[in-house]
């Protein structure tokens, strides 16, 4: 079978996949915006007392397609750089994926229950696990040799690449003080990681 | 990292992205239509009346479904004049997805609350963004330099650039005469953006 | 402005835009089927007994999704032929996914009220307009000349191209004898137009 | 009719339209995950026990989104072989997909009834008709002969192709002894089936 003795994945229909889940999760976080049911319909003010009640399902669209964008960006960012896809790489991207098509259920839950820890905890597992899973990646492809399409002289500074699935874990334990620091740290960290740094850590962000 | 180096984001990335969400919006909007129900479950005459009371609904999805096919068609004439996609051009992007992304949630309000004055005020708020990118991202790029293919001889009329988000938004404050004259301005001007013009004024629509 | 000196819009944006709505449409159907709610959770009957009420949404899925298919099978078949895409196909396009978007709601009519006539003409409207704008975009692409690839010699038979949407409003019709008349018209109709024939009349099923 | 003299379809487009489909589909899978309605909006311990009920729900998220990943690697793999597409791979593509499109329905119905063995067996009949064109999309490329890339020397083999589905019939079977052991084989299978494999029995798995 010849598809075992050149056993490497189009790297196109990887990244078309991977875009594709990202555009459609971006897309359908909204629906989980719901419609206020109130009384008088032509009632300016009872609609915006019940869109206020939305407030944190709105907060919680917001971080989760910030964070999405932020994912996106970091995603063709690592693997423009890869010259092969094998099956590891195939499969951790997979993987992440997985925890990516997660995010719209903590989602949901934070705009339900902004204020319960579990939430928290539940919204920043697949953050914690995608976002260290790109480092992953990048480790693997380091090691690997033969995938990047040029040598990387990134070898050293492997727990720095780490800072981002650390400061999503961090932003859950800041919950146990208070669930607004969790927050807060939600939010930064994808606009934290919107620009590539030249910084001598290297490889932070969710990816780069 | 060589990602810094040479920091620019493949155009046929963005765009495929960007075209996969519009795709998605323009098609999951008709979930918002809910069937009625009736009692008879076999009479004309009743489903009709039951359907009659989703007009406004159907009028919502009309006018959100042209607004985004002509924003893609705008978003397509744009972008292909683009050699080069920066960072700035790419969150501009991001953000403009980002309200497109959220059309569903204010047609969702306007199909539940049509005589609602705050429904029309939310579905007017990201048109006049959206509509307002567009122009910011052309004079970005026109100021720029090395961003268009061209050097595009546009550098004059930019204030005539923000006639569309300028419309939406005075559909909006139309709407404290009359609710009934915001939807036509909100129907009229996707119909008015659908073809490009020579007109000298130039740059204006959705996008063009 | 130089998009208005060469106005044709990207054959590839326009086919890949389409195949996505298309591909969703086929997808979002599935949202429909509802799991019914019964008593005793391990019970085989009871379950059974609710799925079987659910059988005019299956049935309902079936048809739109064949539909679907052929109406994307039928749109390359179109498209692969023409040479620019100017903004008249543009747009006869974007009607042609209007109506196809359109389609998961009278699914959801004839699957929830699938004895109720007013289901089968509101089922049947789009699919014929999808039906009708395939020979409209192909005489007119015949009519401009410089459309097509090459000059096809189908010039005669205009009247035969309209057989489908013909079919489609005859199952209509029908439906005031019997409804199950319409709906195995619907049911054939995709069936009939999945193989491309080499009748003389040409041009027939849903688009070839 | 210049489509029916070279009547091959385009095997980027079928690619794509599949690509899309499936990453639609795993996307989608969430929706199936509900919040629980709790009383103490901020209690740590009622939100877990109401995320406890849905844990038959996060199961089945989970295999059917493995299940749907392995699907794509084996279709990309299988595919990747062909040379053409003609009329019979296209309409067993389209099977491949209505079956695959059929998948959340069976997800949502273990997920609310996980001990009822119809969910069971509605479970698994896509699943096995999938995996079951899959070797048949391969039989009848093989024995056209000018579909496959190069000829492939698998002619003896034909039985052992359809382990997959057979298996997937005896997780469908064992369920009448017990359920879990439907759910363990569910599990299992698609985790074997993502490393393609040497064994002389060849094109086993999902597709390979």
């Amino acid at each position: 079978m010849d598809e075992n003795t050149k056993d490497y994945f189009s790297k196109d229909r990887m990244n078309f996949f991977s875009d594709g889940i990202f555009a459609i999760l971006m897309t359908i976080l909204v629906l989980e915006l719901k419609v206020p049911q109130i009384q008088d319909e032509s009632s300016f003010a009872e609609l915006w007392k019940g869109l206020v009640k939305e407030f944190p399902k709105l907060f919680g669209w917001l971080i989760s397609f910030f964070a999405l964008s932020v994912i996106w960006v970091n995603h063709y960012r690592l693997c423009k750089q890869f010259k092969v896809i094998d099956h590891t790489i195939l499969w951790l991207n997979t993987l992440l994926l997985m925890f990516t098509a997660f995010i719209p259920f903590p989602t949901a839950l934070i705009g339900d229950y902004p204020n319960n820890q579990l939430s928290i905890i539940l919204y920043g597992f697949p953050m914690i696990c995608i976002t260290a899973i790109f480092p992953i990646m990048r480790l693997y492809a380091i090691r690997e040799g033969n995938i990047f399409e040029s040598i990387v002289p990134h070898r050293k500074i492997k727990i720095a690449y780490f800072w981002c699935p650390a400061s999503y874990a961090l932003g859950v334990c800041l919950s146990f003080i208070h669930v607004y620091l969790a927050y807060i740290i939600f939010l930064v960290l994808p606009i934290v990681n919107m620009y590539p740094r030249k910084l001598s850590m290297g490889g932070c962000s969710f990816e780069k």
